[in-house]
């Protein structure tokens, strides 16, 4: 794989010197369309071999480049912020926005690949996280972005050789450390990690370019020019057609049944018993979030639900339980135009919260395999692939010990007309009615179909939903407030030991 | 001063459950005009005795709110990210935006309050902090907020029954902390230090509601109450007269001779001594950058000039020599949606980077006292507040070890017309000028007016203007470079020992 990057590919000074003004100025004015333009974002990854001129070569695309429209992430050690949050949290707070580039000289690449070269993780290990990261990637492509993947190679004997040479000028002495020497030692591991993640990783929409990384002349040309081609061809192809669909439409419902109409709407609990348990699972509630093991946890309470559900209510039914200072709620309207500038999942990932704390969504992720599908504001082929997208989510926030809740509070379309009225009738409840709940309303059957398929899709083991009856508003708390704290006790039992 | 607290106010079960529900409705109802609205946000502070009800109150409002406009912050220790920036940081970036309320258990007054109390701190050092809170607190009024704070008191001898009888219930008994207790011992300092700070910062626009703190139905209501008619007292005024200007606008130039005028633009470095003071001093930046001691150093580069006058140049000059990863270039356009929710300084502050990094701006904080007031974008009120509020924000940026560079790129009127022309001329450079710029250069003499009055009131010794003479590209790059490193040099000798 790596044979065409070890046969001395060199540029000499003149073609280099000739070629550069030209590709600089090329460079800046891709920049500037793109950036007026604001359609896409570019990630630029440079993985490679220690030595090789990774860092190097971002420092002279920056040099190159307008540094306005540009920024470079080196990933170091993590802050305790990020290290409280799942690992790709930090990375997700460094995409670039619409029209910008961002280069990422640590990826989520860096820790798999160094993890498995010190054999801290096994070979499925690897194959996981390779299988994590090309998710990512389509992901990221399906939001727009373009994204360019450089591998920098030297040979074992170049590799030496430049690190001696870096070495001995006191200028850039200090980029050679020991851990790179280290690393040197182990050049076939490394070598053999590299291959096999390249291999697994380089996928049509997101491949890696492998660079010779001895000549810095040719190193530098190949890497501008590609990222030239790359942004001109997409600014090019800007107003082209979406991306075609990846899966056949969930299956209608032939016989009109489905999960929703299973389940008992009647279930009501009378006034005095509602008083009583209420007390008894908000003391629990409160208990359980002042336990010490809590601040080991994060709980993420989500609350979706037909229009006049009750998720107001159930939401405070829960907050009147927690302490004010260690949770959040997040309502969802429309995302605004720096959250419009990113993918569609960047606006949860901000308000992940950090441990020892809850943050409850008003509505969430699910807006976009629901209303976003309904009303047709994202195309089939977007809400299609936004359940395995939105199950990757959950599975990196599960796997970071946060304890995902979502529930689903359903009431009859009879009791739905009962409250719009109800809404109506009362002057200090109007701002709760609109016109739009009413056409919502219209739509009541493609709705359910949504949450049926949502449910179907993403009611996984490790975030499963909760279906909450809630025609009776006693009955839907109570049941919101027990489900959570169930969860919470499961989630403290399996906590890993300190 | 907190005689009529101790006096013991207290209101009964009746009274209060009649009164609660008609408070709630009220405040949720003022809660959703002001939502709606969206065009203040609400501040409060909760300070007080330990056991007076402070964390008590918050969690009952939180239940009568609507909490998904409401955020409470507890202010607990710092992360790294908060302590690698100056304190006020965190603050700054919990504030409310428009339509919302955010309740500050722990504020700008906590640390100062234990400092004192512990003898940490000097009266001076007290009344220094005061006078920061009082400027910061004005300086949130003028930009439109809403801010309220409550003192909760106890006297001695309640403050020891509440703990006691906190402690005795098992439910509550996590709330009493050996430090609160140690805190009771100091009580009469605690009582002298608080009187200080509530005398010094009641001022009109953000007094001090003192509560007595015993009788929670008395405590509750008279908060809900306070916060209800400043609401809603906030919302009828809504359409009301914008601030009056609080100081003489700043004196005409009479004779015409101004500090611009007295630079010297025909100063020129030639081409040949050019590359080599370049590579020398780009040389000079790159190791100073990379020296230990910049790990504990922030740097803050800003620049601000004529249009044309060359600052992208200039940049590209200085990230020339850094490396990529350390530093980020932000460019100041009109503010995004969520920025204008928000204090004009708050968009800066969100990019004020951690220590080890350099960020640089291109225009910056001072837009406000040029193009804002030239272009009559705010009021002169607002204009002119601008300068204080901005010599307070770099002040703190300085109290922290940020080393604040700022360049005024100074070119003649013939030169930039000169420069307009060969930019219309180059294709290339086409999009460098837009007919913004031809009618910024109709108000050449307001904007030099402008500029002459920015570096009077803001040119500090903490953070002075370099003024560029940048007629010649190359002696501006090399003063910039120069003056930059100087700089950092500076710093770097003044740096506190570890």
């Amino acid at each position: 794989m790596f044979e065409s990057a070890e046969i001395g590919h060199n540029i000499d000074k003149r073609a280099y010197a000739r070629e550069v003004p030209i590709l600089r100025a090329a460079l800046l004015e891709a920049q500037l369309d793109m950036a007026k333009l604001a359609q896409f974002p570019v990630i630029i990854v440079m993985g490679g071999v220690d030595g090789a001129g990774r860092g190097e070569t971002a420092n002279l695309l920056n040099e190159w480049m307008d540094p306005r429209f540009l920024e470079t992430h080196g990933m170091g050690d993590p802050s305790d912020e990020e290290l409280d949050r799942p690992e790709m949290w930090r990375i997700w707070r460094a995409l670039p926005p619409k029209g910008r580039i961002g280069i990422f000289l640590g990826s989520w690449y860096t820790d798999t690949i160094i993890s498995r070269v010190e054999n801290r993780i096994k070979r499925a290990d690897l194959d996981q996280s390779l299988e994590s990261a090309r998710r990512f990637e389509t992901m990221l492509v399906d939001e727009g972005a373009l994204i360019l993947k450089f591998w920098m190679h030297l040979s074992r004997d170049r590799q030496k050789e430049r690190l001696k040479i870096l070495e001995k000028n006191p200028k850039t002495r200090w980029r050679v450390t020991k851990r790179d020497w280290e690393h040197y030692k182990k050049y076939d591991k490394f070598h053999a990690v590299a291959d096999s993640v390249i291999r697994h990783t380089s996928t049509a929409e997101a491949p890696w370019t492998i660079v010779e990384g001895y000549d810095p002349h040719y190193r530098s040309l190949t890497v501008g020019r590609t990222i030239l081609d790359a942004i001109r061809k997409r600014i090019d192809e800007a107003a082209t057609l979406k991306n075609e669909i990846a899966a056949p439409p969930p299956l209608p419902s032939i016989d009109n049944l489905d999960i929703l109409k299973t389940l008992d709407l009647s279930q009501k609990i009378a006034r005095k018993r509602y008083a009583d348990e209420l007390e008894l699972h908000q003391g629990r509630l409160a208990l359980l979030t002042r336990h010490p093991k809590f601040k080991r946890l994060t709980v993420i309470a989500m609350f979706e639900g037909n229009d006049a559900a009750g998720k107001g209510g159930a939401i405070r039914r829960v907050t009147g339980a927690l302490d004010a200072r260690y949770y959040t709620v997040v309502p969802i309207a429309a995302p605004t135009e720096e959250e419009r500038a990113q993918p569609y999942l960047w606006r949860f990932w901000r308000h992940i919260p950090r441990r020892g704390r809850m943050t409850i969504f008003d509505r969430s992720w699910y807006g976009r395999v629901l209303v976003e599908r309904v009303e047709k504001l994202c195309s089939q082929a977007d809400w299609m692939r936004a359940y395995s997208e939105i199950n990757d989510f959950e599975a990196q926030l599960v796997r970071h010990n946060i304890v995902v809740v979502k529930f689903w509070l359903s009431i009859s379309k009879d009791e739905q007309l009962k409250r719009f009225k109800e809404r109506e009738a009362v002057e200090f409840k109007h701002f709760k009615i609109t016109p739009e709940d009413w056409r919502n309303r219209e739509k009541w059957d493609e709705y359910e179909q949504a949450v049926c398929d949502m449910v179907d899709r993403t009611s996984t083991e490790i975030a499963p939903w909760t279906l909450v009856e809630a025609n009776d508003k006693n009955f839907s708390r109570i049941k919101v407030l027990t489900t959570l704290c169930q969860r919470i006790e499961d989630a403290m039992k399996n906590l890993p030991r300190t």
